[in-house]
């Protein structure tokens, strides 16, 4: 046993080792795709431009940019919807749900993988308002799922490595660790990924575990790192941590007298982001009942690819914004329908990637921008990516988000010069779009302590810390005013019975009494089979679990105690728990008994000297099957025997009596990553269960005027 | 009761500002007393050694920095011992016991911060091996639980504000935010303190609590950075952020073929660090034997204060290390014994306080210094170190540690030129410093995920990170084959029952049968006054928590049940768990009724209409007194009476069933913070208790050829 310690120990860190450096190698293989595909589109279109001057013949380079989008998201968009639907969005939402304990299926597939990672590059490519982290994070949570588990069921293939590490806790540890390295290569935050880790997943501070989780995030920011560095050229240079940076803002600071404005931002950020949720909870409502059809998905998402186009050309054509072309300006400025010497603002914010855009709108020169520009550019971004996030392509709302926030910090900025030309000395504005973009973040997402970190990794630079921590914490009050998070919502449209981080605050009255669900199915210690078969067909979805009773010898016993607690009946004297796939492998293996007691083994597939390691071995490669609809070829005899459950169960399950309130049954739930607890009367009988589901479904509303309990409607599969 | 709920939301907050803005003047006042009461102690002594050019008068400067020294730690070491013992050391182990939820007597009070902060000051400038980061962060938890407890016992004023926050379980959360800010302001790494308070004190992730900690820590940053900013004349400059920083190593990088390098130096990192454990143990348990009497104590103290004031002196004067002084060099090194324009290596590494010297070695040009300075010094530096830590005087071991590490690192790097001249070109040894101190470091307390952040906070950027997160890994598992991290092993000499994070690997044929204390004092859900009376007097430590049972109701009845489990007598049906604290004030309150049921209020003390407001006010006053050994006043008629306790009791108390593992009841205990855990016997009567002490007595025990258990010595109070 030693040695099995010492080799899991082994196997997992050599786990961790390859997740960070195989989620670095899809991250880079996404960014190098886009960068090279990107660049390639505008540098076809800038020529199409540049070369008809002016008139009618602007048709052509518009229809050229129209077919290249549509083309592209249509194909991004028939990979998701036609390959792995779970590919689509962001994947933070399902990455957050299986941290939490919900099991989504399809979610960490090799499948889902290539979806996911094709799809952004066709997504971003075609010119669709959406970044590519999101995407990046869940293909760092599958890649870790693959190689923790050593097999695929795509591929039929089994590569028989790492097989102690197959069990539900550890695959969920090892894609904590993945996401955290998807984190760490898309943002290059390492803590920032580690931290995203623990608040999405980590029930329990797990130092072990924390620590690999920290070494794989390192191992993918280096490796990104090293990858990029040789591609450009500079192999031994080591300081370009990640994908996304910010770049640098150590130069800029700011006074005491602009954190009230910061402040004001703060406000608007909260506003704008629940307004921006509002509006695509609607879009949303409105897909699940009228895009039901897979073939309107991808034409949803081809229209607005043709939209985002669109919207894109005319702006440039008719904002008339062009500028001075300034000292060692980048050349790739197509002057577009200005004279010589000048360029087009909107132009230069368009013929980008959006990551690219983001960066010159925070890095800009303050003359480089007009108002009108980033107003209207502002305000069309912001429908755009509204309309953007949901579509069935594989999308990232942070980039869309931190653009759009960074667009009108800027105005912002601008306006308050205007207003007050003296009062703020330092005229640089790349500090304000900095503000804005958290702002408008945190007010969509409504910000996680994670993604505090992320941002302040991003910058480069603790000078920002308390500033941005403060507009992320009001813009998330603001926001939280209205309606919930982006994510959380569309987790909560999914009917997917996620526990939120704490208890309603105003639940302590509500009791395991009126939360559990009664009658409850349960097992004898010694049951026959043919009940086991009938529990097995016939409830195929009631729990996942089954409480093992010993019934009171005789019925004149129990009365005494049903006359106690006369309303409630209650199920015999809980001896243990039995999972449904135990069961399922119990009657597959025919561990069966003649009714007088007498063991009987049936099948030959287990040895006769069938010892416990053996059957533990089968009950770990049963367990990321689903279990299977028992094709249970079961005679007619077996049936009359029984088998003895005591020797598999779980013989001290969690429970709690009647009168536990749901704050502490939660805190079990969420702290203890528990999926059923069972409700015991004060005699240590069943008389009920809880599920995960029961305890999601309590949700605290916080209106304006009071806190108050809220029953969720769940998802029932 | 909504009011209460935002009342209560709203002083968090408040207390998380106030938090963080005393902290941060705590540290600073700290700071800057060091900073210039050590530069006017070395400026006479260097002015002293200038007037005497050599020879004979040499015993004055001598003498005198001897005679300072003394005076100085003789004040410091009489503060901490007569005035508060608990504010000797670094107090990161305490905070440590008591975020895991040992109660240390002493630990929060305002005498303690005085003791640890006047302390600190003292023992830096009398010119220990010490540094003040440590003591910063025990101060910060100190502010925070003063300020949110609104109340002092030295002072005997209660401000009566914040008292819906006096709770025990408050008073925790407040001092993770207080320790966290300390950490942020001690070394202006505010993630960093974000995740020292969690790994060591959250048993769970709690979002509203980790954004206050955020909060608190970042305020504690910036209000050091304003602070210090303001006095060194530059307040709009905010690019300061903390007190320590390494300064930035961002124009450094390094090779992929030096990581072996810093790998080889993990490993000497590691066994450095076991033997500076391993000796300071040693030291540790000859105190307990033989320094027990308070003025030995002092006594020490000020002999290692003389004893670290000749060392210098006479390393100053007999290792001839003249250099020539490089071009804009600091001109306040004394030439000593050098020639003119030639400075003294080893006087400009002791003429400063350990953290001065710290910066100059990670920054120091290569020239500055010469191996057999560094040598002598760094063997030296580690011994006074180790003698120095745990003396009865307030010290950090954070900076001890980063200097010597630093220095041999730097003497690593060296060395390496010297043997591979071309391999490596001509390099900045400032990344051997670095790497060498955080080996060294990791090697010597066993490095932690927040310690991991603060280390790559401090250096600035992240280009060390892969490099820093190895090293601290690898001295890590070095150090643990010999012996436990240096703060692990102060808890266990100190016999604490602290829990680790995880259950000891091989305890699953534990169970709670072997590990409880049976039998258990149980009280009747009616109790008579007398009976209860004698529990609180004669058993005034067992256990701080009674299972409250119901008898069975005739004897009959209840054999049936011992002849099914004739081992274990069962002492009732569990129906809760009362506290001890609960009960005194029962008592206290005289909450009587007379045998026959009927409620008789002897005492005035409660109004009439006592609602469970009212009782719920008392509760809260009286939750952080020491329990009183209560000099009951009880009549002999009222010995009669009896207390129903039903309506006082925690009705569904956390229980576990016999069978239930050691790692089942360690969860319990650390992740959700349980005291007491009710074992019951398979019809729900309680037949022993496990406390936290009976779990923190497993401990893993990893020899290198086997893993196996083992039962530690727990202080009996």
């Amino acid at each position: 046993r030693t040695l099995l310690v010492r080799k899991r120990w082994v196997a997992r860190w050599l786990v961790c080792l390859f997740t960070g450096v195989g989620t670095a190698l899809v991250a880079t293989v996404i960014e190098v795709s886009i960068e090279h595909a990107t660049e390639f589109k505008f540098n076809v279109l800038r020529k199409l431009i540049n070369w008809c001057d002016s008139g009618t013949c602007m048709a052509l380079p518009m229809l050229a940019w129209i077919a290249v989008n549509a083309v592209l998201v249509f194909l991004g968009s028939l990979l998701v919807t036609y390959m792995e639907p779970q590919a689509a969005g962001s994947g933070i939402p399902q990455i957050k749900c299986y941290l939490n304990g919900v099991k989504i299926p399809g979610l960490l597939t090799v499948r889902a993988l290539l979806a996911k990672a094709v799809g952004v590059i066709l997504s971003v490519v075609g010119g669709l308002a959406c970044g590519k982290e999101g995407p990046m994070i869940h293909s760092g949570a599958i890649v870790a799922a693959g190689i923790s588990q050593g097999r695929s069921r795509l591929f039929k293939k089994d590569f028989k490595i790492f097989e102690y590490l197959r069990s539900d806790t550890e695959r969920r540890d090892f894609v904590s660790g993945g996401a955290a390295a998807g984190v760490s290569a898309a943002f290059g935050a390492p803590v920032g990924g580690v931290l995203f880790s623990l608040e999405e997943g980590a029930s329990f501070w797990n130092q072990s575990l924390t620590w690999r989780i920290v070494f794989a995030s390192m191992v993918a920011t280096f490796t990104v790192n090293i990858i990029l560095s040789a591609i450009h050229g500079h192999a031994s240079d080591l300081s370009n941590p990640g994908l996304i940076s910010f770049g640098r803002f150590s130069h800029i600071t700011y006074e005491a007298i602009e954190i009230p404005l910061f402040l004001v931002m703060a406000v608007i950020g909260g506003l704008l982001g629940a307004t921006f949720n509002g509006i695509n909870g609607k879009l949303t409502v409105f897909r699940k009942k009228f895009i039901k059809r897979k073939w309107l998905k991808v034409l949803e998402a081809v229209l607005v690819a043709c939209l985002s186009a669109v919207m894109a050309f005319v702006l440039i054509f008719t904002v008339d914004d062009c500028v001075e072309n300034s000292e060692g300006h980048e050349t790739d400025h197509s002057h577009m329908n200005c004279p010589d010497g000048q360029h087009n603002i909107m132009s230069s914010i368009f013929l980008k990637t959006p990551e690219a855009s983001l960066i010159s709108i925070l890095h800009g020169k303050n003359e480089d921008y007009n108002m009108l520009t980033l107003g209207i550019f502002s305000v069309m971004y912001f429908m755009l990516a509204c309309w953007t996030y949901g579509l069935s392509v594989s999308s990232g709302i942070f980039i869309p988000s931190l653009l759009t926030g960074a667009v009108w910090g800027r105005l912002f900025g601008m306006a308050v010069i205007q207003l007050f030309p003296e009062s703020i000395g330092d005229k640089d504005l790349g500090k304000y779009a900095l503000i804005g973009a958290a702002c408008h973040l945190g007010g969509t997402v409504r910000m996680t302590i994670s993604l505090t970190v992320i941002l302040l990794e991003c910058t480069g630079d603790i000078t920002f810390g308390l500033p941005i921590v403060m507009v992320l914490i009001i813009a998330k009050w603001v926001g939280d005013l209205f309606n919930t998070g982006l994510y959380d919502m569309h987790i909560q449209m999914m009917g997917i019975p996620l526990l939120p981080w704490e208890p309603p605050e105003m639940s302590y009255d509500i009791t395991a009494k009126q939360v559990m669900n009664s009658p409850v199915l349960t097992l004898n210690t010694t049951e026959k089979v043919s009940r086991i078969v009938d529990v097995l067909e016939n409830m195929p979805h009631l729990h996942s679990g089954f409480p093992v009773v010993e019934k009171a010898p005789t019925d004149g016993e129990a009365s005494p105690s049903s006359s106690e607690t006369p309303s409630l009946e209650s199920f015999g004297r809980c001896k243990g728990l039995i999972l449904r796939s135990q069961l399922c492998l119990l009657i597959k293996h025919k561990v069966f008994s003649a009714a007088n007691g007498d063991l009987v083994r049936v099948s030959a597939s287990l040895p006769a000297s069938a010892d416990k390691e053996v059957r533990l071995e089968h009950f770990r490669d049963a367990y990321s099957q689903d279990i299977p609809s028992v094709n249970l070829e079961i005679s007619e005899a077996e049936k009359d025997c029984c088998i003895d459950l005591q020797p598999y169960m779980n013989p001290s399950p969690f429970t709690v009596t009647m009168t536990a309130s749901l704050p502490r049954m939660f805190r079990l739930f969420r702290g203890l990553g528990l999926r059923h607890l069972i409700v015991n009367n004060d005699k240590n009988e069943v008389v009920g269960m809880v599920t995960r589901k029961d305890i999601a479904k309590f949700r605290q509303n916080a209106k304006v005027g009071k806190i108050q309990v809220q029953e969720l409607q769940i998802r029932q599969e």
